[in-house]
C-alpha cells in the first residue's frame, strides 16, 4: 500500500481531498501548517477530529508563522482587513499569501521522500476559487518537475489534485458520495465559534451547499 | 537600486555569492536558515558578521527545524553519523537534507514577492559539490518556472547562482577578488569552535585553499 501525503488545513476542501486519496488506495499521512493564520487553532481542532475520523496515525503539524512575519496578507497580517466576499472580481485577493503553496508543498515533499510517500494530494480547486496563482494545475505541473530534478533519482512523487477543475457543489457532492465527515470541518477565515458568513471562504461554502440542495452540517 | 535576497549559511560560498550580488549592484537583503543543523550557532554569528561587514540591514532568520523533525539527514538527525570527507564518491551523501533547497527558495520567494525584489541568490556549486540533487542548475531553472506560475503576474524573480560552474578554488579567487570578507565565514558541519577538518564541507574548503595557493584566514 503506497503512502500519500495529504495536506489538510481543516477544511471542507481539504477533508474531501482526504477521503479521495482512501478512495484512490493510499495509506494517509496529514500535513498540517501553522502559517499564522487568524483561525489556526480551530482549524487544528478541525484537523485532528478528521484525522481521528479516518484513523490516520501519521499527522505533522509544522510552524511556519515567519510567512506572518513577512506578512503581504490579510489572513496572517492583523493590519489588513479580512475583506467581505467579492465572488465576481477575478483579481488577486489580499487574502493571498505570497507563494504559500510552494512553502507548504516543500515540506510536505521533505516529508514524503523520507517517509517513501508516491503522492501529495492537496485540496486546490481552479475554477470557482479566489484565483490565486498557486492553486491552479500549471503551478502544481511546474512543482512536480521541480520535484523530479530536486530529489534523488529513486524518489517519485506526483502531485493529486483531485478537486482542480471541480465547482464547490460538485466538491460538496464528492464529499457526501465518499462520506467524508464534513461536520468536523472548519472554513472561516474569520471567527472560530460561529462562521462570519461573510468572508470569501465562507460565501464559497454557502453558495456550494445551496447549489447542492444540502444543508450545511456545521451550521445545522 | 533593485532588492536582491541572499541565501547566507554563513559559509564561504554565501559570503561570496553576497559580495557578487552588491557587486552585481543589487541592494542585499539577506535570509538566514535554521534547520535545525549541529552547527547552527556558530553558523548564525557568522550571518549576522558578515551582514554586518557589508552593511547589510535586512536579516531575515527562519527557523525550518520542523525538517529536522522529519529527519533523513546526519546534518539534523543526531542518530546518524557525520561521515569523514570521500570526495570521490559520487553517490548522494546522508548530510542531504531531503529537498532543503526548496523549502528555502520557497521562503526567499515569499519575501522577495513582499519586498518587490526582483532577484535571489544562491551559493550553490553543481561540479565540486557533495552531489545534493537539488544544488543543480537544472533545479533551480524548475524552481524558477514554479515561481513565475505560483506568484502574482507583475512578480519577476530570477534564480542567480554565481558559484554553479566554479570549483572551490574559483570560489576562494572569486572571493578574494571582491574583497569578501571570508575570515568571518564557517564551513564546519560538525563543530562550533575549530573545524573538524574531516567532514565534507571542511575537506573541499580546504581543497579549495590549497589549490589557490592561499591559508584559509580561519585557520591563521
Amino acid at each position: 500500500m503506497n503512502t500519500a501525503i495529504i495536506l489538510v488545513s481543516g477544511g471542507m476542501d481539504s477533508c474531501v481531498t482526504a477521503a479521495s486519496a482512501i478512495s484512490d488506495g493510499y495509506s494517509p499521512a496529514f500535513l498540517h501548517v501553522n502559517y499564522g493564520q487568524r483561525t489556526e487553532k480551530r482549524e487544528l481542532q478541525a484537523l485532528h477530529d478528521i484525522a481521528d475520523a479516518f484513523q490516520v496515525q501519521d499527522r505533522l503539524i509544522v510552524d511556519i508563522t515567519h510567512l506572518a512575519d513577512i506578512g503581504g496578507s490579510c489572513l496572517t497580517d492583523s493590519t489588513i482587513k479580512v475583506p467581505e466576499a467579492d465572488l465576481e472580481n477575478s483579481h488577486i485577493p489580499v487574502s493571498y499569501v505570497p507563494f504559500r503553496n510552494a512553502n507548504i508543498l516543500s515540506i510536505a515533499t521533505s516529508w514524503a521522500e523520507v517517509l517513501k510517500a508516491t503522492a501529495i494530494y492537496v485540496g486546490a480547486v481552479e475554477e470557482d476559487s479566489s484565483g490565486y496563482p498557486d492553486c491552479r494545475r500549471s503551478f502544481f505541473d511546474a512543482f512536480e518537475k521541480t520535484i523530479d530534478t530536486g530529489t534523488k533519482p529513486e524518489t517519485q512523487i506526483k502531485i493529486i489534485t483531485p478537486l482542480i477543475t471541480l465547482s464547490k457543489k460538485e466538491i460538496v457532492e464528492l464529499g457526501i458520495d465518499l462520506k467524508a465527515p464534513l461536520h468536523l470541518t472548519w472554513s472561516c477565515y474569520q471567527n472560530e465559534n460561529l462562521p462570519c458568513g461573510k468572508c470569501d471562504s465562507c460565501a464559497l461554502r454557502a453558495r456550494g451547499f445551496e447549489q447542492a440542495g444540502v444543508k450545511d452540517p456545521i451550521l445545522i
